[in-house]
């Protein structure tokens, strides 16, 4: 055996109990960077089963599939029920009746109420914040109010993806309540997205207790700028929409949770999950298909190597984190009628794309992050990987932090994310099977070190 | 005056009415970098007016608008009446019924049948080549054939753009009679283009005489992608193919022509052109608005200038040239008729884009080629520009060019451009009104000293 310097480093730092761990994490690292195993499973979910919306018979196909592909490497699988939402796209269509009958590309936002048949037909007015919205007040009766907030690209070529997707995407989740509340009869809202070929993103909303129901769609960035374009020359702006979405009664799904249970502290439980719904345009591969596939990979790879920690690992693939959060809700009230809450020594998520691999954020804070930033130098076998504090981890997994467990997410390289991010371009050619890979070894190198030495 | 080193140097190589006349250019050059009237006159074609497919009744409203500009400006400007196709794109969908019904992103090529009202539904077979195409024979009876060949993005990164386009779009015109020849039901081809989030580009199919014609389509790189994938698993991949375009009977339009006459040569014209209708699902920003919009801004500088050179400008708004190239043919023939034909100096052709400019390509050669790039040092005070040889320099000059006419091309940095070409994306915010003027200014540059000079 030839010891390196940075090795012999470590070993020197650590006692034996953590150079053996250490030892089985890289022997658990390199089977996954060695394996294709995430990206064959990534493959299926999207390229055979495709989209994976909450209550389809797609959604119903992945419980089955990463139910089964569990039990066929001999793991511990069960079905959690979880009634989800059946939220269903129709015809979409917008053009500017104004100008020649301009089509407008747009998508409905899940959760949408239809349209009348025959669509509605109103000026439009543009808003960049909830103070014009406010100050126009009931100047705002009769139209299709225009939420038209760039996202911040300089913020996102800073590292900051995350932080620019915040700030854009405030109007998608209760701008059309908030219009309708001064008699809007719809909202259009500029996709929350990084790259655009004239590509819609579509994203929830949520009505507001209270308020009048009014349709809602996302334009793409381009016909964005043309309406912004339209009015800033002092032109009317008159759209046409027609959207005939439908929501239909709640449909029965599942989380699927699989174990290694733990060989001393069976009790104890390491989470990792990632959310296996997908939105409907794309085939959900960066989201959230390779978060799947990233868990699974890890059971696989401890089965397979018959890595077995001190405490449990318990992979959860949760339903509808996109439309609802039904399955992350259901695992938390379950947990908690269990009295097994406490019992989670951490919830790891990863729902945030397959981009390389460049840290974990948690919601451990001062001396407990540098302790476990200096704990998991094993990372740097696969690149170097911060630690950094945040307070939200992941949203399957925030009941669970909200109740004061400690969570860390998973963060591959943000830059392009939102590039694909609810679109129809979020498909199996925009991950890399090396990323892939290398994310599925921090997130099984996290999970087994928590796993057997605890935080 | 101050003359720099450079000037003083040009003027002592140039005789005294060259160095007038460039001195004039330069004042050309400088109003048209100085104007925004190119992109304003683009803004109205896009953003106002929209798609402008011939045939269209924004086909019709492009003519309409243009030649009032021309006639506004006081510039004299006609109508030559074309007959043209007039196609309209109806219903467009695709979905695997082999896979979950996943949806194929696709969009009909150009003069495509409609399949039958309820589809067309047969087993995909993919071919990257006419070999095997050839190979496979009559087993493509009752199929559609798929033709996958990508762009070589290399080759464009290596500012081969147009090669790569050459040699990629070789199955869009004739590749659905070919497979028709042996019996398949429909044609998919990949969408040539070098950028998509799930973007299909669409362009013209051409039915060869005596072979039965089948519904034809674009699909996305994305969805060519999973099909491929799917295909290599050695899964069988069967597709739903639904097409509505109707053929209309053909539609009088016009190309717009205005001129500038000749001070002491009338009869000898360098003619700028560039086609005016667009592809439907864009808004044809920079194929060919932005052509257009050079090839007016050129006449309206040489107009509010007073320059008037001893030969005509006539330019030249060509229409159809995306399905059908009646335009440029009826043009030709029209000065044919006229015996004009050899009374044109050369032909400059716009439509490649409005990304900076980076040369011009000519059917010049040898010397030439050289007199002229010598002689056409004024446009460096623009941008380093090249000259070099093609024997194609334009779609609608091509008639001309073809009889012998001396062609040049103007060459935007073709890098981003097939990003958009023939896509929804080819919409106003990708060209940038610098880089407009720019090429507009080369354009005037050039056919203000062919016209003053001569050849």
């Amino acid at each position: 055996m030839r010891l390196t310097i940075a090795a012999v480093t470590l070993a020197l730092a650590l006692p034996v109990a953590a150079q053996q761990t250490d030892r089985t994490a890289e022997r658990l690292i390199d089977d996954i960077l060695a394996s294709r195993q995430s990206y064959e499973v990534l493959s299926y979910l999207t390229d055979n089963i495709g989209p994976r919306l909450s209550g389809s018979k797609n959604a119903a196909l992945a419980v089955r599939f990463t139910t089964q592909r569990f039990r066929d490497w001999g793991i511990d699988v069960r079905n959690e029920r979880v009634m989800v939402p059946h939220w269903v796209r129709g015809e979409e269509r917008g053009r500017l009746v104004s100008h020649n009958d301009q089509r407008i590309i747009l998508t409905a936002l899940g959760g949408s109420i239809a349209t009348p048949a025959a669509g509605v037909t109103a000026d439009v007015v543009e808003v960049t914040s909830y103070e014009q919205l406010d100050a126009l007040g009931t100047k705002l009766r009769g139209k299709i109010v225009f939420y038209n907030l760039a996202m911040d690209l300089a913020l996102i070529e800073s590292g900051r993806a995350f932080e620019a997707y915040s700030k854009a995407v405030i109007f998608r989740g209760v701008g059309a309540s908030r219009a309708a509340a001064y008699g809007a009869v719809a909202a259009v809202v500029r996709s929350v997205g990084s790259a655009s070929l004239r590509t819609p993103h579509t994203g929830s909303l949520r009505y507001e207790e209270g308020k009048p129901k009014i349709p809602a769609a996302a334009v793409t960035t381009e016909d964005a700028d043309l309406m912004h374009r339209l009015l800033a020359k002092g032109e009317k702006v008159r759209m046409h929409l027609v959207l005939t979405p439908r929501t239909l009664p709640d449909v029965a799904s599942a989380n699927v949770i699989a174990e290694i249970r733990g060989t001393e502290r069976p009790g104890e439980i390491v989470l990792i999950g990632g959310h296996l719904d997908s939105w409907d345009l794309g085939t959900g591969a960066i989201d959230n298909g390779s978060g799947c596939a990233m868990v699974m990979e890890t059971m696989r790879a401890l089965k397979e190597l018959g890595i077995r920690p001190k405490r449990t690992i318990r992979a959860v693939l949760f339903m509808n984190e996109e439309n609802g959060l039904r399955g992350g809700k259901t695992y938390f009230a379950n947990a908690a009628k269990r009295e097994e809450l406490h019992r989670h020594v951490a919830a790891i998520e990863s729902d945030a794309g397959a981009a390389p691999p460049v840290g974990f954020i948690t919601t451990l804070e001062g001396q407990n992050l540098e302790r476990v930033k200096t704990r998991m130098r094993v990372l740097s076998r696969i690149a170097p990987m911060y630690f950094e504090s945040s307070k939200h981890t992941g949203a399957d997994t925030s009941p669970l932090t909200d109740a004061g467990i400690v969570g860390f997410g998973l963060v591959p390289n943000p830059r392009h994310y939102f590039d694909y991010h609810h679109a129809p371009s979020d498909t199996l050619d925009k991950v890399d099977p090396k990323a892939l890979a290398q994310n599925s070894a921090a997130l099984a190198a996290l999970a087994y070190v928590l796993a057997e030495e605890g935080l």
